[in-house]
């Protein structure tokens, strides 16, 4: 029964959290551009579901914030904003653009789960976690924004999280290397958001209306 | 004159703060299975609605928040969502709910202020962490279902956990025991949020507009 | 090249802070009273959006959240929005309070800079604090009234509070004494908010979509 300490899951963590933050930076830009915003408003949204999910991770766990002290992080995020800024639209629609988003998200929460547990955080807690680091940060985007947030559609996407989380959680107790848990638990919680987008997968609504 | 410090208010403390995040997580996953949502989106909403005023209150005092390192309370909540999840919509309408919303206000409010007073917060600000304690959660779970949230309803609601809060701070410096001012003072909060849900209670509303 | 400690650039900051405080919870007990509400939910949206900033300022910086350990604040926000309920909705309309507003605006994005530097945050960062700072609770106000926010208008608003908050850590490395970089930054930050109240000043939205 091994539980990773901060840095044991190894050099593969900083580059799951920055693709993560890039990601989700580069979707809250096309939210704003899509809705023919200004520059500005493009680079707030890319900031904030680019590091949302992680500051309230951060937050919680009484972990420093990661990106205040990050001479790079920011940047990241503004370049991000930029790059969405100065070229079409049409590049960032489709389907192409929601499976990198899929990607962010498995990653996001794996690296949630495992940071938690490195921060000795229980189970339940940390597989949380991982869930609130790779949903938050387009939850706030969303609710910037007046749509109705990720949350409210039946699609697999918080579930998504929720099965990459929680995997890795319970596999971290098995012994296996942290990263091929990390490995297992992301690869599954992409292939069910992915079979989510490819066949419009849904979990059943609520059914005691009756 | 004298403060409480924390666990001084003693056993009662506790159980008033899991019975605020159980009532509070089930209005969250009732909010989410009214709108037909799946479980996942049920159990979201209970865990926002049920830690959410509490974790902002530890976050504004500096103090470690509360459900990261407990091994139980992530568990309460998604529990209540499975549990509200199960049964048919009906048991959870009507006023019986909304009186046990009441009894989760005022509980939630006392416990909000005796916490920060016990953490040395000035009475002021410890009055102001009742408040918000109390009505964050909701305040948030209506943002995130995207309605008018309690806070723009005339009736009384927010005034409810005010009364608490500042009866509770207020009693604190008189020499009484802890539990004999939270007894009091979740008391009077409770029986003004059930005359406001009896009777429709309602504050004046701004009258400027001439 | 020197950059500012804590308290180093020395008496005005608490006053900027305090200005920037009775100014926001103003203008939130404003938008809360234009809606009708009652004086308890006016007190809410003065505190929330007289404080949030601040507040997540110093959340994310590791700072004690400025305003929970100080007996004044708390009361400042709830007299302001007291002041707005007591008096006529037309003393509070029209331009005089866009000004203020923007007086508001361009000290808070200066001090929100100011305060990170002094804490070690590197510049882009920093840069991004004072944004939050000055912004933040503006939005929080706006997303509980369920209106469009701020960020959503091609109205300069947010720039104001860049232009304010690069120009103060640009000129901060520059050996300026912290006060001449402060007043300089903020003079530019409030000139342009002035100019876009004035002449309707509006960023160019994006052009991507052909």
């Amino acid at each position: 029964m091994s539980v990773p300490v901060p840095g044991y899951i190894g050099p593969i963590l900083p580059w799951l959290d920055l693709f993560g933050i890039a990601v989700f930076a580069a979707t809250g830009a096309v939210a704003a551009t899509m809705r023919g915003q200004t520059f500005v408003t493009a680079a707030f949204f890319a900031l904030v579901t680019g590091v949302g999910g992680g500051t309230i991770r951060d937050l919680l766990m009484g972990a420093p914030v990661f990106w205040v002290h990050d001479r790079s992080v920011a940047a990241i995020c503004i370049t991000a904003a930029l790059l969405i800024w100065l070229t079409p639209e049409r590049w960032w629609h489709g389907k192409g653009f929601d499976w990198l988003d899929a990607m962010g998200l498995a990653a996001y929460a794996v690296f949630g789960a495992a940071k938690s547990l490195g921060y000795g955080v229980p189970p339940v807690p940390a597989f949380v976690m991982g869930v609130v680091t790779a949903c938050v940060g387009g939850i706030i985007r969303d609710m910037m924004a007046g749509e109705p947030s990720i949350l409210m559609r039946p699609e697999l996407y918080v579930t998504a999280a929720a099965l990459a989380s929680a995997l890795y959680v319970v596999l971290s107790f098995t012994g296996l290397p942290p990263f091929a848990c990390g490995l297992v638990a992301a690869g599954a919680g992409f292939a069910l958001r992915a079979a989510a987008i490819q066949w419009r997968l849904a979990l059943p609504a609520y059914r005691g209306k009756r």
